[in-house]
This record gives structure tokens, sequence and C-alpha cells, in this order.
């Protein structure tokens, strides 16, 4: 195992900061170019040659996307493409992947993952359209980002291809999507899927668009303006009103060795213990919008800096009617596009949530204020543990945001995916006009444990502790099993399938040994592989 | 890792030879009760000590599952309990577990997932309905088993449990189907799921009826009898016309140290070159439930005792017309409780061979009959390579039977799979009353690659050799990946995201490692666990 990539590297930036992408707007159209700075990795220790990325590539990548919606709704259609000669994009750099540990590795291929999902999100529910401009070599990765872009455009020059050549080359998986996007969004024919998987070179030309895996090929001569022609007609097609634009203010948190501190959320590690305390504040000042952003970079945090962090309690303090208030106005401008950002923003750190291979126990105490947007976050966790004060002041309750507008990977909303045998139950919780104290609560199905004032210290204690005593692997694979029941679609596959098989090829000898192929791409030995199948 | 389990062990039995399992029928119940010889286990090494399984005892429950479908029609429920006092079954061995190959648990929970699936199948469609009668400790594996079944019951003493205790106790998953079944199919809240997979006593009386891990818990003193009455009444639902049985013969092929020759079917080892050839033969005496009976134990044997065999080239001699005509026989019959029974026999056969870990390359040449059910083979595999031959003799044909009555894990059939972009073409292939040659065959879709004569051997060799060079791990997660394209169910969850996590938590030395929880069960020392989160 190389080194652990936990070096608080960081995963906030801004525009002006971009070290690999040109971000060029010109309404209706905006245009993202990617020239990685190659010697600007996100940790030292490799080059980002031929337009390869790594996670600070990424970071940039999906901040742009976020800008894009917040700053720029006057933009319709993005074309991405590649700002080097006959290169889009190489894919992640392999001795970044060769370096990192198994951890890193994992949470990298998931974190480009969730920005691929961003891109279709975008796509799909705020009427900015993504295209990829191939302009040349379209390898793993790099066509795994193409693959998530509404159309794929290749130059057809004799020699640039689409290619995913990771089981060739390297032993391992095009994990971030590739394989589930080719056969389930692209519907490319299994047999050929199969062959283009395994082959290298890749596919150029007119039989990439036989095969489905591009939408067109077009001579170098006339390649911008046709894509440019689509991409305006694309943005045409759109006529929602939009805008004006609102500027995302920088978050800039206060760090220490154990606490990271936003204006509405708390960050606050326990070493010691493997635990953190994660506090969404909604007081007088709550914005929504601002308290998600925060919310989603100390997951971030949590899952690049705090590696060893097992268990994550989830708290909340305000006041429940001030988010309540908050969500009706949100639910009540669902139509305008900023509100629709803004539920957008919220589904999608939830789900980010849903996906950190973490335990997670809401904790309902005095003061809190799990109401609505903020009962997800309880209802994202794994157990839900509630205090029974004598004074019936803690109380959780539902807004219209619970029906469906915040709704988990694979699609339904997490009330629907809690009452799977009962979904009355869902109904009935939607339907209640006043909160929940915790006799109701946990009638209503809401809450794992109610525990009483004299217990409550001890028994949170010892769930805690046997938590944290117990294999962490163990745990992840758990609860990616527990969490997603219902039926699976397209992006659901992605984490749940492809990853996984992924996770395991990582960590086997054949991949990541020292006669391993990703271990040895690039060096004159060849990889020397255990033949027993699985 | 400890020894190797492919020592030739017999994956074939009937009752006469059974050692864990007592059989009796009285119609229209049967009991099946679990005394474990706790001497016999599949290979030495290990005391199946607690009724606790290894691959031995799930064969001889798959074969009672399919005698009782076939031999036995006039029973319509079936009682699965232990023999042991205060004992139903404490999951699979754990000294098996830690003492097998990583290659060899894969498969062995795959096994066992497989038989899990062919009973859920016989309640579903063969209305034989089974009745888990959990009469003391069922823990792990052994409530595995009983998720399975239709109905669970449980004694009500004050002491016995269902339980998973995998994760707290072993640091790996409940893998044959428990957590995906737990909340899928048993819809258990996703935070009592969690309570319950992570507490190694489990959960008993009535909390597991309220928590809806089991249907109902009886005293002792009248367990039995009304077990019993609820068999009864399940069984009095069941009134279609079925029987008498018929019984299936012994296959007992001949065996070589490259070849396994049945009566239809022929399995050719290349052990060199690690390839197989596997080829059904449909003569004047084709018999469609002994062809698919051979090519279970083929595809079986494959997995347990040829575990580097990396691609198996499917192949079939024969006529078309034969199998077209068979299939339509058994499509006319379909209603029928016997043809139905083939049917599904067909069905779970090929769901196997989707579900074998190893390239599949269809080879349609001269004297090939991949026509019907024969061409569902084709259509599993991975590739399907097709001689274009000067005479046009070369050809595939449909059968009603392609329509949807061998169905994908995942439910639909595989045309449907095949052509999610264009869903007319399976209707069209469906209406082809003849047979298609090679042309009309590439293109209907039908064929990866058509190749003339003259290239015929190179292009095939070729192909095989790329395939074979490949990394077995990564070429297993790909083909994980692509053939399964469309919504998941369930079943699919199960090998798809469950066995994938195990897998990986199979691999990992939180585990299996000198200090592995899996490793050191049972023994003094505590398991050390690295904490980092993946």
């Amino acid at each position: 195992m190389g080194p652990s990539r936990s070096s608080g590297f960081a995963l906030e930036t801004r525009p002006a900061e971009y070290r690999h992408w040109r971000f060029g707007i010109e309404p209706p159209l905006a245009t993202l170019t990617l020239t990685v700075a190659e010697e600007s990795p996100v940790v030292p220790g490799y080059k980002l040659k031929l337009n390869s990325y790594d996670l600070g590539v990424d970071i940039e990548l999906a901040d742009a996307v976020t800008r894009l919606r917040f700053e720029h709704p006057e933009v319709r259609a993005i074309i991405i493409t590649g700002g080097l000669d006959r290169v889009f994009c190489a894919g992640a750099n392999i001795h970044m992947l060769a370096t990192s540990t198994h951890g890193f590795k994992v949470n990298f291929c998931k974190y480009t993952n969730e920005t691929r999902l961003a891109i279709e999100d975008a796509c799909a529910h705020s009427g900015q359209h993504y295209i990829a401009a191939c302009n040349g070599t379209t390898a793993g990765g790099g066509y795994e980002l193409a693959l998530a872009c509404e159309e794929i455009y290749l130059v057809d020059d004799g020699n640039s291809a689409v290619s995913l050549p990771e089981v060739p080359l390297l032993g391992v998986l095009p994990g971030t999507g590739g394989l589930t996007r080719v056969v389930e969004k692209r519907k490319v024919r299994r047999d050929l899927a199969d062959v283009f998987a395994t082959l290298a070179e890749g596919i150029k030309g007119k039989r990439a668009v036989e095969w489905r895996l591009v939408d067109g090929v077009f001579p170098r001569s006339r390649f911008q303006e046709a894509v440019r022609e689509r991409a305006l007609a694309l943005a045409a097609e759109e006529r929602r009103p939009q805008g004006p634009g609102i500027v995302l203010d920088a978050l800039s948190p206060e760090v220490t060795a154990d606490t990271v501190r936003y204006r509405h959320v708390d960050l606050k590690l326990n070493h010691e213990d493997r635990t953190a305390e994660l506090t969404l504040r909604a007081g007088a000042d709550y914005a929504p919008l601002r308290a998600f952003r925060e919310l989603d970079d100390a997951l971030l945090r949590l899952r690049f800096h705090y590696d060893e962090t097992g268990l994550i309690l989830l708290k909340t303090r305000g006041d429940l009617n001030a988010v309540r208030q908050a969500d009706a106005e949100l639910y009540h401008d669902r139509e305008d596009w900023l509100a629709n950002e803004i539920l957008l923003l919220m589904a999608r750190t939830l789900r980010r949530l849903d996906l950190t291979a973490r335990s997670l126990f809401a904790v309902v105490d005095e003061g809190s204020c799990f109401a609505g947007s903020l009962l997800e976050i309880a209802l994202a966790a794994d157990r839900i543990y509630m205090l029974r004060d004598s004074a019936g002041a803690v109380r959780l309750a539902s807004s219209p945001l619970n029906g469906g507008l915040l709704p988990m990977t694979h699609g339904p909303s997490r009330l629907q995916v809690r009452f799977l045998a009962d979904p009355a139950r869902a109904d009935k919780i939607l339907g209640e006009s006043e909160p929940l104290d915790t006799d109701a609560a946990e009638q209503a199905g809401l809450v794992t444990a109610a525990v009483d004032e004299i217990d409550w210290e001890d028994e949170l204690r010892v769930a805690i502790e046997e938590r944290v005593s117990l294999s962490p692997d163990a745990l992840t694979g758990m609860e990616a099993n527990l969490r997603f029941a219902g039926a699976e679609n397209s992006d659901s596959k992605v984490f749940g399938r492809l990853s996984a098989w992924q996770n395991w090829i990582f960590s086997r000898p054949n991949a990541t040994g020292d006669r391993g192929a990703l271990t040895l791409y690039g060096k004159p030995e060849r990889p020397q592989f255990k033949w027993r199948r699985t």
C-alpha cells in the first residue's frame, strides 16, 4: 500500500483557483475545457500526463457543475472538451491509483461517480444539457466522463477512439460507472460491450456510432462547429425562465485538530473513540442552501481526511418550526428555478450521506429540530435514537419535502424505503400537520430506540462502543446492503454492483499485488496472474 | 489460504445416500429434517457441529428440493426443521470457511444462494410451499435458509432465537441472501435490520414477530402441531392436479482426466489452455430434462473441480428442428405439471450458466443446433461467434420458449436484455418461423462476430488466446456487470450487491488475515482490526 491521501487537501474551490479546467461562458452555451496541469496533482508524487485526472481535477469539475446551475442559470448547454491536441481525457491517473491506499481509491471512485451523477441530474432536472466533445483520445475514466453527458461526439480522424482499457491493461474495472452506463444508459448490446471493454485500443469512427458508443462522429475540420450547432439546438429546446444567477459564497470553515466549524454545521471529531458529531444548526438565520453546502463539505472531509472515524452521530439544534417554514417556502416555490436548484442540491447532499461508508446514528434529543428536510438526515441514518423526556419537548416533524422531492439514489423517498412493508405509514407521517413527540414518533415507526432520560447516556454510550468495536469492512458491506431496499436502477447499480466488484478487484493481488497489473502498469515487467476464477 | 476444496467430491446424490437430511413423505406434506452427520464433511478437516453445514449438506438439500418437484408432485407443503435438540441450524461451518480458499468460499455461497432460490421458485411456480420450523437455535446461514421459506415459525421457549451473527462474530456478511431477504423479502425496517444484524445473540419470541423476522412463535409443547396445521392449510390452497411423479435417474457420467461424458453433454477440458468445451448434443434421443440436468451438473463440476478454467466454449450438435419440436411440445403442454417442472428446471440451469463466473463464448458452427431453449445457451454467452459457411447450412432459430418462459435472475428474458435499445428486435426474432442463416442472424443482432470459413480457425484462436490472457478477477467483475442489464430485483441484488460485497470482505485482512475475525473465531485471541473505513 502506498501513502494515505488523507493529507488535508482542500475540497472547496472556485473558478479563479482552477488549475485544470477553463470555464467559458457564452450564454446559452458554456464550455468546460480540460487542460490538466501536469505538475499540480492534489498530493505530490505523480504527474498528470495526457489529461489524466486525480481527485483535484474532479473537485474542480464538481464545483463547475454546481456553479453553472446557481451562478449561470442562463446557460442551457455545456460542452465538455479537451484542451490538449488530440486528447480529450485519458482517465484516472494510473500512478495516482497505483500509489494510493485501498480506501482512498474506493472513495476517489465514489466521488467521481457522484460528480457524474450531478451532471446527469443537471441534464434531467436543471435544463442544463451536457455534451461531450471528444476531440481526441477518450480513454477509461475519460470515456466514463463522456458517458455521463447527454450526448457524445467523437472526432473522426482515423485515429481517435473511445475506449475502456481498464480490464486489458490494468486488471481492474472501469468502475466509475463505465460498465453500467454502457449497457444500461447507452444500451450497448452486451456482447458488443464485452468486446469493447476488453479491447485496449477502443473503437473509433462509424463503428463507434453503430455500436451506440457515441452519438456521432465529425471530421476534425468541422468538429467544433458541428458540436456547437448540436449544443445550440439542445439549448433552444429549453424555454423555462431561469436567472438571474446567485453567487455561491466561500464556506471557509474554521478548522482545528478536532473541529470543523461552519456557519450552520459543526463537525467535532473524537479521534480516540473513532466517532464524530455532525451537528446542523437551524437558528434564526437558517439558510438551507448554505447549510446543505456545509453539510456536503463536512461529509467529504470525513471521507477523505478522517478515514478512521467509524461512526457519525447526526444531530440538529434549532427550531422545528423554522425548519418547517423554510421547507414550506421551498415547496411552494418549487417550480421557480432557484428553489428547484436548492432542492436538487439538498437531495444530492442527502444522497452523499446515504452513500457515505460510515455508520450513521441520528441522535434526537433536547433542542433538536429534525423536521422535514432535516428529518431526512435522520432517515438516512442506520439507527435513530430518540430521548423520551418528561416534558415531551423532544419532537420530530415531517414537511412536504419528505414526499419525494429529496429522493434516494435508486429513486424512492426515504420514507418509502423505510416502510416497504406498510406504505400507508409513510403517507400517514406525511399527513401529520403537528410535530410528533417521542411516543408518537415511536408509534409511527420513526424511531429505532426511544430511551428514557435516566437510561439515555448509558444506552447511547453502549450502542456507540459496540458499533465502533465491529469490523469496519463488515459494517461497510452491511450498511450498503441494508440502506437501499427496493428496486435498483442504473444509478444505484453503479454503487451497489459495479463499485462493490471494483472494491474486491482493487484488493486482489492480480491488480494491486507486487506482480499485479495495476502495480506494474507502465513498467517493463508483465503482470503475473493467479488463474483461479472466483 | 487453506487447501483448495477442488477435490473431486460428488455433486450428484440421491435420498438413499443422504447423510445429513431425513426425507419424510406424507402427502400432501413432506418433512425435511436436518441432522448433520458431524463426522461427514464433504472434504476432511473439520467437524459439522450443531447442525452447521458445508457444501455436502447443501448438495443434499438441493437434490431433495428437485426430487420433491419431480418425484413427489403430490406434496404441497414441505416443513424444514432441525433434528437436533433445540437446534434448527447454526449456519455455514466456520472452520470449513476459515480453511477454504477464497474461490471456494465464494462459489460455496453462490451455490447455497441458488439452492435458496430453488426453494423460492418451488413456492412461486410449483405449488410446493416451504415452511421453516425453527425448533431451536437458528443462526447465520440457518436463518438464511429459513428466510428462503415462505413462512418461518420459531419455538417460543425463552431461549431460541433467530440471528445473523456474521458481522459481530466473524467480521463477514450474512452473504447467502440474509441481508437482502431481511429488508427486501420480509421488509424488515432498515434500522431494525441494522440492530438485528449486529446483535450476536439474535432476537426471540414476540419481538421476532413484531420485527417481521418470523411469522409466528409457538410454545414447545404445541410447536410441531401448530406448524403442521399451518402446512396443511397452505397445502389445502393448492388445487392444481399434479402427478404421478417420475423418477430422476442417475447421471453417472464417465469421467477421465480431461473429459466428462454424459448422455447428451460432453465436457472436454484443455487444462493447458485453461479452456473447456461444453457440448450439448440433441440427437434422435434428445430429452430436454435429461440434457439440462447434465448441463447443470457439468457447470457445477466446472465451478468446483476446475477452477483454473477461464473460458468455456459453448457448443451444440444435432438437429435444429428436433430441438424446435421438443420446445414446441413443452410450450404446448406448459400448463401440465411435468412440462412446467421441466421448463422451470431448464430456466434454473440457464440462470446457473448466467451466474457462472467464467467467460462464455458460444460457437455456432457446422452441425450446431442453437434453436429455442438451446439458443438461450448462446444468449447467455458473453460473445457469439458464428461461422459464415458457403452452403448456408449453419443456422440459428428461435422457439416460443425464447419469449419469457426461461427468464434471467432479474426477471426479463435474454432476448429482452440483449435488445434493451430496440425491444422490437426481440419480437421480430420471436416471430421468425424459419431458422436464420449467418447473414440473417447477424442482421438480427444475434451474432457478435460472423466469420468466413477461411478466417474461422484463426479468428477463434486469437479471441480465445486474448481472453484467457486477461486478469481472471477483472473478467469476473466485468462479466457480472455486463450480463444483467435492466432493472434489478431482490434475487439479483443477492448476487450483484450482497455477493460482491461479501467477495470483497472475504479477501480483507480484517476477516481472513492472520488476526482477522473469521480466522480467529473460536480461538482465545481477539481479532485485531485495521480501522480505516472504505
